[in-house]
C-alpha cells in the first residue's frame, strides 16, 4: 500500500466534493489501485464556515508555505479559483516539488506555458482534468491514448448553464430571460451570469482544448466569442423547422496548419452526436485522423463529478510516480 | 527520442490498419510524445497476400520465437484473433519480457486472469483498449481516471453489426432479414453473422467490462444472452409509439455486491444517452457513484479506428516504462 498525502488548497464546494469523494471511495480505490489517498492538509483561512463535512481541525492551516515546505506532502490540489493568486500558488507548490492538480480553467488558459513549463523544470506532474467538462475524462483521453491521432476538430458543449437555458428554450419554447430567471432560482446559473452566457467560460475551456489537441496557443481574448443572449425563440423555432438544434459550442479545427476557432451558437444537425446533449450535461466531440469521430459525455460541473476528475488525476499521478 | 520496437503478430485487416496509422502519424506522435514508434517485425506466414501497404519484406518472419527472443523488441501486438493459439502466444511473449497489446476480445474474455496474472509475474504491461468499442478510449478511462469511482452500471452498444441492423429496422421500418442481407452485401455483416446477431460478440466484451468495472469475473457462457434475431418490426413500432427505441445492449450492474448482467434487446427511453447511438457506431454508458453518468461514443470497428486504439496502447506503455 502506497500512501499519497494530499493537500487541498481552498475548501469551498469543489474542495468539499473532493473530500467527500475520497471519504466514500477511499477503500474501493485502495483495493483497486493499492493507493491510500489521504487528505493530510487543508489550506484554508475560513475553518468555521458551515460545510457538509467535518475534517479534523488539525488538518486546517492558513499557511500554504508550511505545507509546500512539508516533505511528506505529495500532491497539492488547487481549488482557490481565478487567475491570481492561484497561478502563483501553483507555481510555488511545483517549485517545492509538489505535483499539482487543479480545476482552474481561468488560470490554465491564462498561464498555460508557464504552468506546464514550471512543472517540467521541477520534475513534477501537473493535471487538470476537472478544468474542462467536469467529470468527463476527456483531457486524460486527449493527452494519453488519443495521441495516436492527429486531432482535426474539437467541438464542445462545455458550459452547463448555457446548455440548460438553450435546452429549455428549445423544448418549451420559452424566452431567454424567462429561463435564465428560473436557472438562477434553481442554482444552475449565477446571480451575475455574464461569464457563462457571454461565452467567456467556454472560451477559457476552448483555449485549454486547443493547447492539448493542436499544441498551439490561442489566448482567450483572441477567440471570437458570442454568447447566447441574442438567441431568440424565433431562431430556435426556425432551426427546429429545418431539422436542426441550436447549441452554444466551442469549436476548433486545424485548417492548412492553422487553428480556426470560435465560441458561438451553432445550428447542429439533429443527427450530430452533440445535438442530443441536453440541459446541464456537457460533451466533447473530437475528430481524429485515424479514429474518426468520438464523443465523451457527462456531468460538466458539480462538487462530486468535479471531485471525481480531481481524484482521478491524483490516482494518475500516483500510478506514474 | 525513445525508440519503441514493435512486433505485429498477424497481418490481416487490423494489422494493416495499425501499420497505416503508424505510417501516417509517426511524425506527429514523435513530436508530441518524444516516441519513435517503429514496426520492427511482422510475424506472419503469408507475406505475399495483396495488401494496401507494402512493408519491407525483411520485416516479415514466420517465426514468433525468434521475435520473442529478440531483446530489441519492446511490444508485441497480437492480432491473430480467436482464443487459441493467440492466448498461448501472448503468454509466451509476456514470459519473454515483452509488453503485449491485443484487440482479441475472445482470448481476454476466456483467459482474463491468466493473461493479467502472467503480465504481472513477468513485470510487463498488458493493454487491450481495442477489444471493446474499437477506437473508443473506454478501457483506458475505466482503468485510470475513473478508478476514482465505484462503477454502479456499465451498459454498452458494443457491436456495430447489430446496431446497424436495428437502426435500419427502426428508421426505415424494414425487416431483420432484409437489412441483414444489405449489411452482408455492404460488408457490415459477416457471411455467417451468428456471433454478432446472437449476441456472443457482445457477451465477450461484457465479460471484459465486468472484470474491469467490478473486479469480478463472469464467464461468457454465464452471461444470459439474447440476440436480435427475434426482434420484429412490430416490436420496434410499438416501442416507438411509446417513445422508446430498441437497442441491443450489454448491461451489468452491481446490486447488493453481486453483479447482475445480460446481453439483450432493451427498450431505451428516447432521452437515454444511448438512444441516439445509430448505425455502426458504438457507445459505452457508465454510472459512477460520484461522477454520475458518463458516456463514450465512437467507431467500434474498422482497421483505422481499431489501429488508433492499438497505437494508443503502445504510447501508454511507452510512457509508463
Amino acid at each position: 500500500m502506497k500512501t499519497v498525502n494530499i493537500a487541498i488548497m481552498g475548501f469551498g464546494n469543489i474542495g468539499v466534493g473532493t473530500y467527500q469523494g475520497l471519504e466514500v471511495n477511499h477503500g474501493a480505490i485502495a483495493a483497486e489501485t493499492g493507493l491510500d489517498l489521504k487528505v493530510a492538509k487543508i489550506i484554508e483561512v475560513d475553518i468555521d464556515r458551515p460545510r457538509p463535512v467535518s475534517p479534523d481541525r488539525s488538518l486546517f492551516t492558513p499557511d500554504r508555505m508550511e505545507v509546500f515546505q512539508d516533505p511528506s506532502i505529495d500532491v497539492v490540489v488547487e481549488l482557490i479559483g481565478g487567475i491570481e493568486p492561484a497561478t502563483t500558488f501553483m507555481l510555488e507548490a511545483m517549485r517545492h516539488g509538489k505535483h499539482v492538480v487543479t480545476a482552474n480553467k481561468a488560470a490554465i488558459a491564462a498561464n498555460y506555458e508557464q504552468l506546464i513549463g514550471t512543472a517540467k523544470e521541477a520534475g513534477v506532474l501537473f493535471r487538470f482534468e476537472a478544468s474542462v467538462g467536469g467529470g468527463i475524462p476527456v483531457i486524460n483521453a486527449i493527452t494519453t491514448v488519443l495521441r495516436s491521432n492527429q486531432i482535426e476538430e474539437v467541438t464542445g458543449i462545455v458550459n452547463g448553464t448555457t446548455n440548460f437555458i438553450l435546452t429549455q428554450m428549445t423544448q418549451a419554447g420559452r424566452s431567454y430571460a424567462d429561463v435564465l430567471k428560473e436557472a438562477q432560482e434553481r442554482g444552475f446559473a449565477e446571480a451575475d451570469p455574464t461569464a457563462d452566457v457571454e461565452g467567456v467560460d467556454m472560451a477559457n475551456k476552448l483555449s485549454i482544448l486547443i493547447s492539448l489537441c493542436f499544441g498551439d496557443r490561442v489566448k482567450v481574448e483572441d477567440i471570437p466569442t458570442i454568447g447566447i443572449t441574442g438567441v431568440t425563440p424565433e431562431d430556435i423555432a426556425q432551426a427546429k423547422a429545418e431539422g436542426k438544434v441550436i447549441k452554444l459550442v466551442a469549436r476548433a479545427t486545424r485548417e492548412d496548419g492553422k487553428v480556426v476557432c470560435s465560441v458561438a451558437p451553432a445550428r447542429l444537425d439533429a443527427e450530430h452526436p452533440l445535438a442530443g446533449v441536453n440541459n446541464e450535461f456537457n460533451a466533447i466531440y473530437l475528430r481524429g485522423n485515424i479514429l474518426g469521430e468520438t464523443m465523451l459525455y457527462g456531468k460538466g460541473a458539480g462538487p462530486l463529478p468535479t471531485g471525481s476528475a480531481i481524484i482521478g488525476d491524483i490516482i494518475d499521478i500516483a500510478t506514474r510516480t
